[in-house]
């Protein structure tokens, strides 16, 4: 099977919030390990969110004298996480004894200038600002307020239209690669005057990760985060599991409004955009479950 | 011609010191502007320094509570400096209606822990520092005295042995990619008990050029940089351009000490390198003169 694997920011971070980069680089190792033993059998193709690590980033820059636009943190955080994902999976590929390369592109994803994200900018950015410091704040930035935390940097999450490295991921897939692409839901560009130009937005993952493996054909797209299923009405007392579910009754279950808060939202909408149009499994699973996964068991399964 | 083009700072860098990241990327819309020209008639494989960048990344999570290591600050600004010649790239391909596809790949470079450089760290990082600021850092870095100008972290700079990525360097190119890659010397990784590993180190990019373009079997090598020739006795009263220079010859001055000071020394070692080890031709010359340089013009020619 051709795989598509989204990692969500728990299979590149310490659970622990004061994590050092050591404990980040052993929680990566971790998730190299599980990996590896999935591209045993599988053709694997990774993509991975960036949240913290952008945001991080975009701190660093701000506190600097050199300011960068939103899209060349995103180009840095790639960079980052490729380098440190496809040294620890090739890490695991010899102590397995697996004769697989892995490479990591670079990769651009061109958003429309006409989405709506750009007048209604909703995906938070960076640390928490207090009500005094956002006063100080020049007002440059948009800045939106978090009931009990307080501001935070809020850009647009525009919806990715077309991967524009598409040939050289398939090219290198065809040869056997592992293939590190399209991270933190690739690099924001518009096309404008027959030009391209980067953009202050963030794509969400999960969405790049359905258009990912749309466009290569995946037989399945994988998202794995820090839950072990869909449920629905999660932690209430009438909370009920999803092992598995059709497209069209999960997509029911997504207009009535059951999925309304928290990061599962995209998750659900990646799935049912995957497997409506090309009739093929997602699964969402934990991320140290990924084995069963793939034989579409303890996760929740979207068939079409 | 298979030409690799090996990148200097003023490529990527406004003359500015004090440059915003927009003059930043403008200088790197002209040398792309200049690039895709060459790209019109031969094969090109791009590498590049990150000497200010991989500092600006260095000095900012210094700042920051999350430490990173060196070889990830370099996949950053591998990220960085790869996104950014791509975009412009690609667009200067399609202003000249050029059919070229272009990639960036994450690039690991395997040093050797007995490498002597290990012991003896000779390339500075990031800012300065005042003699004061220096006393009151934590001594967990080497920091080296530069007269009149104040402390600078040294960070060792082995020699590059194997490019890691090289078949995916090489894949890409045999489907006419223009390729970026191995970017500020390319990420030092050691290897230990069989398993890769990051240090803190950085490797010079032009030896690194060098090992690229033996490696993919390149015609000739074209280092870049902001002097318009190799001069013996540079700004002095009996200075003198060299215009054509055997290996041989070249290698005479060299070991006589011709060389000392500056920046041209790793260039020219690398030259060196290269035509003695293919008898294909090298060039040093000046940015603005790239497309005279391929043509052996208006530069420095060393031939075997």
């Amino acid at each position: 099977m051709r795989i598509v694997i989204a990692l969500g920011g728990n299979a590149l971070l310490s659970p622990k919030s004061n994590a050092t980069f050591k404990e980040q680089k052993q929680a990566i190792e971790k998730t190299a390990n599980l990996l590896a033993e999935i591209a045993k059998k599988h053709e694997i193709i990774i993509t991975h969110g960036n949240g913290p690590q952008i945001g991080e980033i975009y701190e660093q820059q701000k506190a600097s004298k050199i300011k960068k636009t939103l899209d060349v943190c995103g180009a840095e955080s790639q960079g980052q996480i490729g380098y440190m994902l496809q040294q620890a999976l090739k890490n695991e590929f010899i102590k397995k004894g697996l004769n697989k390369k892995i490479s990591t592109i670079i990769s651009q994803i061109q958003v429309m200038s006409s989405d709506s994200a750009f007048q209604n900018p909703t995906k938070p950015i960076g640390r928490f600002y207090s009500v005094m410091e956002n006063m100080l704040l020049k007002k440059e930035e948009y800045m939106k307020y978090f009931k009990g935390k307080g501001y935070r940097k809020v850009v647009p999450s525009p919806k990715p239209v077309k991967i524009l490295e598409l040939n050289e991921i398939e090219l290198l897939l065809e040869k056997n690669f592992v293939v590190i692409c399209c991270g933190g839901g690739g690099i924001p560009v518009i096309r404008k005057n027959k030009q391209f130009k980067g953009v202050e937005a963030v794509i969400d993952k999960d969405r790049t990760a359905s258009l990912l493996a749309r466009n290569i054909g995946a037989d399945m797209l994988a998202i794995l985060t820090d839950v072990d299923a869909v449920y629905l009405n999660y932690k209430k007392a009438n909370e009920k599991r999803i092992s598995e579910i059709s497209e069209r009754n999960l997509q029911e279950y997504f207009i009535r409004g059951y999925f309304e808060a928290g990061s599962m939202k995209p998750k659900i909408e990646a799935a049912i955009d995957f497997v409506s149009k090309t009739k093929k499994p997602a699964v969402i699973a934990h991320l140290s479950n990924i084995k069963d996964a793939v034989n579409q068991k303890n996760c929740t399964v979207v068939l079409p």
